[in-house]
């Protein structure tokens, strides 16, 4: 194998959310049992930003086409995006996380989330550096160390293990910053197991981090969908926060925007200069007429945010209820976000098999938890922004499926 | 300096195209010579998208539209873009180029054609390995090649010595290859000369790559916008091409759709693969919405390109009049494309600083020619792609300053 060809075969996608379609189902027929289950198809590897289920912020689309009106102006933004959007919206994000956002110098508007995480990652890390990521995390957090040439460095997340906070192991970040990590990358609320991290553990990454002047990148994608009782504490805001602290959020899942692409990441301006002259050589800038979407951010009408949160916590509810009929299955009820991370019992086939026999006999799409983490190989991701009654239904065909291949 | 701030030290996007806003006007003052000339602002650092100039193909705002109302299924695509566009846009550019691409896996659409390039040779290059870029060519080429640590070994491009083809030094090519070079990266038409590269020199390129077994990435984003007279030749097309060649287009300057981030790259199927590997980590997808747009693509309305290359030529033809007229200046009359790179006479001011200097005094933003080889320290870029009449203007301006200012 070349250098080359070794390195993209860390990159694979074939269990990626979103690309079950180019899998076959080659080598299924030996291990099937019994009929396929009825029922609406349910897609758990992402959102449902169809109007039957989430629809996008009311008004997005008319800012899109009034950008396409502004014509050249939206079109060619500087390639941290266009000067006027970034200062309204880092005025809302100083207020949403409680400390200030230069606008002019401290923010830049990606091609979605993941383009914020890869640049952000790309302007702290170099070959031979070690990162610190959480397992189980977002499956890229890994992918982009290892594309970059980096080490990773895991600390354990033990969510399962308790029943607030996300259980990730202190002591072994402690030990991966002495250990020479510079970069901690993590999610908050966690993705995939919709935890929140406690304010305890918040100040202690902080202090942690501060001390040993390590680079912290938060994701912070879904901190604005949080469930009646949750307590969120943004990390950039804390007396303690060390130097080197981006943020990343954007208008794709609460809102339902994923379809425009747009994220944002926001910190130190040293850190925000790299990230705008990679985006120049990577992608130039986020779409300029999508840009004018962000127009509608923290501006939906009122009462529609705590509307959607309310019908969120309500699937929620329902869906956990019907996982945690099944024996053996464990799960934290996730305090935040859209995503939902059970444990399954033991069954009778593999988990990557398991996951193509749901799509095949119960039409219910579902991502691997071995994405997030090499130990999570008894573990599926859902994503529940979808229709409620349908999103039931789905579990319910999930839970007769995990009956019928239990070990 | 710590190794990653080396590495970014060398992606300077001070004087890119579109960053000028981010400039100030420090010590111009002392330079200053008379007035500042009257006159419509004209920005040459890229086309003008506004209906006063070059609009977007016409349906292009329905076809988006069209795609929000589809929903989830335009919203979350296959990394590697929509399966039914991949087919409908292989088809056209299997015809347009003269071989085959087979849309399920010859093909993948990206964040417009930056994210291609980025793509393309992040796919090809890693640490350590040489790679041929032409100068000049266009300015992300080498960066790229620098961010991922590859070693750049230049080939000079003598455009202004001949009246046709582009005048690659070949043997520099050869000697190239014969020092371990295994990628090679160019324009076609020059990005910034507009030049066309002759049949004889595609032919020398293609078995000169297929020889010593390099991969080459042929950007032809402006290859549908040909002058009266001009000869193409698509390399991927000829019987010798090497097995791994990366074409790269979009629907953006021609069609004036760069507001959507479109672009496309086709190629050897393990190559494309990379690619969306790598796009699934970098930005995820091209915009799921944006992606509709390129229904309209090599489908405009009966003679709206052969009319839009007449608009462009009627410029062109104008501006060389102008600039001919400039004593001490070369230039070549582009033949396909809408960029200038005019070679000027001596100054007593240096080129970054008279670049200002017309920004300030003649509202005229032009690119300087540093930012596409060290050696054109002399030459500046301009995107044509303009109104006519203001265009002209514009130009005139230029040539006034270059008088006012000759060394």
């Amino acid at each position: 194998m070349t250098p080359i060809e070794a390195k993209f075969a860390r990159l694979s996608t074939d269990h990626a959310p979103g690309q079950e379609v180019r899998q076959g189902n080659a080598g299924l027929d030996g291990l099937l049992r019994g009929d396929t289950l009825p029922g609406t198809p349910v897609d758990f590897s992402h959102g449902d930003v169809n109007t039957s289920a989430f629809a996008p912020t009311p008004g997005s689309l008319q800012e899109f086409v009034q950008g396409v009106e502004r014509g050249g102006e939206q079109a060619y933004t500087e390639y941290r995006g266009a000067a006027d959007l970034r200062l309204r919206v880092a005025a809302h994000l100083a207020e949403f996380t409680g400390a200030p956002v230069d606008g002019a110098n401290e923010l830049i508007i990606t091609p979605g989330t993941q383009g914020a995480l890869f640049l952000a990652i790309a302007s702290s890390v170099t070959a031979g550096d070690k990162v610190a990521i959480v397992r189980p995390d977002y499956f890229a957090n890994r992918k982009l160390v290892e594309f970059l040439g980096g080490e990773i460095v895991p600390v354990d997340m033990r969510h399962l293990e308790r029943d607030s906070g996300a259980g990730l192991d202190l002591d072994q970040l402690e030990a991966a910053f002495k250990a020479g990590v510079r970069t901690f990358l993590f999610s908050n609320p966690n993705n995939p197991a919709g935890v929140v991290y406690s304010p305890e553990e918040i100040a202690q990454i902080a202090d942690l981090a501060r001390h040993y002047d390590a680079t912290v990148i938060v994701d912070q994608l879904y901190s604005r969908l949080l469930y009646t009782g949750t307590r969120y504490t943004h990390l950039r805001a804390l007396p303690q926060a060390p130097a080197n602290v981006i943020t990343i959020m954007g208008p794709s899942k609460t809102e339902s925007l994923s379809g425009y692409r747009l994220g944002v990441a926001f910190g130190a301006a040293h850190l925000i200069d790299r990230m705008e002259k990679l985006q120049a050589i990577v992608s130039l800038r986020a779409p300029g007429y999508c840009q004018a979407v962000l127009r509608t951010w923290f501006q939906e009408p009122a009462g529609w945010m705590n509307e959607r949160i309310a019908q969120h916590q309500a699937i929620r509810d329902d869906l956990i209820r019907v996982l945690r009929a099944v024996p053996g299955l464990a799960v934290r009820a996730p305090e935040a976000g859209s995503y939902l991370f059970p444990r399954l019992p033991r069954l009778a086939v593999g988990l990557h098999d398991f996951v193509r026999i749901l799509r095949t006999q119960a039409g219910v799409t579902v991502t691997p938890g071995t994405e997030f983490s090499p130990h999570a190989d008894d573990s599926i991701r859902l994503n529940f922004s979808q229709n409620h009654a349908a999103a039931v239904q789905a579990i319910e065909r999930t839970a007769q499926l995990i009956e019928r291949y239990r070990a």
